[in-house]
């Protein structure tokens, strides 16, 4: 019986340490600098051992985590969701109060309306352009006219830093092959490196070539002319993760400690108390080859998968575990007040309904870690 | 251009007090307390109002919820989780200090741990019994022999007492027209009375007849013999509701704002800053006739709905607003910084992601109220 209550989120650290020196180790190989996102674990403890071997730069996906991670002595810091002008008093206020915190934008409009406040508010900002180059989201076109008329509106602008470029491979997550992944990754690197090429030749000072997804991440096999990667949920993993093929169920290193609250024989159900808000409702693997529902589950004490069970089913505060292949459960292996762990899905979703880690060191609860949640 | 950070969740007063005042008229006529359930709205504030009309019961999903509820002044409060041994102490220490908080079980293994339980510490525990009415999720079987054998293990034990019966028809959910609804709403209540029938005859004073769901309580006919109704998501009402045909768009009273970062247009598409966190992954409605995506979209500062547009898909922090009907966006009429806001399909999912309520009153900011999220 672990004495916290459920439903509590559970870090194991030595699998995570194992996660960050795998992830370091690959980029160490490529010689490239990582520059973790650490919009996954939101915590200051675990973004330093990311940054350990590295430049000590983090990436944030929220103004938020910027204010945290500044007042946690994080100096470097790249806001990689698109700035809007509403947003630009905070990251100013920020700057002048000595963080190096930088935005990006992805559009001509964009570059107008920060330049513009830019000037009228003597406010130096630095700027990545983002590029687009796998239709997943965002971003200028590499090859496109608007990338030039973005980059000189910058160019010719006094309190604007054009430092370079960034993109997000997010079509890696939508691969079904390592080798697929692989092809994503080379095309990250090369429209990338393309747009910044272009953007020199216009006379941009371009230091920063800024790529990464953790699938692209892991499967790089060349990272020339790239200056850093962004990567982020590497640090757990999830199932997700595993679907993709760039890990192991064993390697996840979150779960979530719920209890059996009831069981219903007839529908083959055991009945928990980590629902919808304990594990979130992204349901991701059901696009992969192996559907996790919203989760697999784990023997709470030694952390060993439980063969053939999954979160069928989530309600607010109920999850509903079943059989995978539909046979009977063996219900006395359940006891009522029986804690079982559930692997999660997406690591930054399950996550985020936690304000704290319970972190735990070769099986036993050792502290607690706090998580920056919210806007 | 509204000043708050944006995502932010809106709430608007009017609508929210139109929406308890439908609820309370409703089960004015039909005679029956109302003790609401607050996992909606995790807010003092709201419930007050929730329950100015009733009791003063409500019903809570969590025990972070029972304890800041009871700080708050609420003393009548119903956990309508299953028990498990593990929660017995904080529900114990709670009710020592002087609420009178009840709890629910549905099984004769857990009857006979909270008896075990209760009469070891001398602890005594008012409990309801749940029944399955729907097979949506838990219960006892209200025909079914383990009801007895159950209710039996409460009576004989001197440290527990049997108020009575509770059910949650969530197979409302699942319904597609009103009729349907109405038909879950009969059975609802026909099942849980042969429940505490049958409990009667055997002894137990039943004073507590308790059932409902948001979509069954609003359609309820007759219920002769309840004698209190839970509902939540009323107080909000969502796309889900509306979709089930017992919410108009126009009544739903929270909204995430969120601004324009960016345009696709060849992807027709505009990226905003609220994605799957501010948000929440729940699409719920793509089981409706009409799939809102994961979300509708609203004028930011008149609250009119913008027709055709929806929120198409979610990242973590970013949300990817399309047409409906797959025709040309017009663009020039979302430049970068507009404000938006977002209607959600599911009201409890969405306000989980945030910490506080900005409360409008007609059409104006007025003040913040505060939820009480986690476990």
């Amino acid at each position: 019986m672990i004495n916290l209550i459920t439903p509590s989120l559970i870090l194991d650290e030595n699998k995570m340490r194992a996660n960050i020196a795998r992830m370091d180790t690959h980029l160490g190989t490529l010689g490239v600098n990582l520059r973790p996102h650490v919009k996954t674990n939101k915590s200051a403890e675990i973004s330093s051992l990311m940054t350990e071997k590295h430049s000590g730069g983090i990436t944030v996906s929220t103004l938020r985590e910027a204010r945290f991670f500044a007042a946690s002595g994080f100096r470097d810091i790249l806001y990689a969701v698109g700035i809007t002008p509403g947003k630009l008093p905070e990251v100013a206020a920020l700057r002048s109060q000595g963080t190096d915190l930088k935005i990006i934008l992805d559009s001509a409009e964009a570059a107008s309306l920060v330049a513009t406040w830019a000037t009228n508010t003597k406010s130096s900002f630095d700027i990545l352009l983002e590029i687009n180059t796998d239709d997943h989201r965002a971003g200028l076109e590499p090859g496109g006219d608007e990338l030039l008329e973005a980059g000189k509106i910058l160019l010719n602008c006094d309190y604007t830093d054009l430092l370079g470029v960034m993109t997000h491979a997010g079509a890696s997550y939508d691969c079904h092959t390592v080798s697929a992944i692989r092809d994503i990754a080379r095309q990250e690197r090369d429209l990338s490196l393309l747009a910044a090429d272009r953007l020199r030749a216009i006379g941009a000072d371009i230091r920063c070539v800024s790529i990464g997804s953790t699938p692209t991440a892991m499967m790089a096999e060349n990272l020339d002319g790239i200056t850093e990667i962004r990567a982020g949920v590497y640090v757990f993993s999830d199932l997700f993760q595993v679907g993709l093929g760039i890990a192991k169920t064993e390697d996840i290193a979150i779960s979530v400690l719920t209890t059996v609250i009831g069981k219903k024989k007839d529908q083959n159900r055991l009945i928990t108390d980590a629902g919808a808000l304990a594990l979130s409702k992204d349901n991701g693997t059901a696009r992969q080859t192996f559907d996790c529902g919203y989760g697999l589950v784990l023997d709470a004490e030694s952390g060993v998968q439980i063969p053939n069970l999954f979160v069928k089913g989530v309600n607010q505060e109920h999850g509903l575990i079943s059989s995978i292949d539909g046979s009977p459960l063996d219900f006395d292996a359940f006891p009522i007040g029986r804690q079982l762990r559930i692997l999660p899905n997406h690591a930054c979703m399950t996550a985020a309904a936690y304000d704290t880690y319970a972190v735990f060191n070769d099986g036993e609860f050792s502290h607690l870690w706090g998580r920056c949640n919210g806007w």
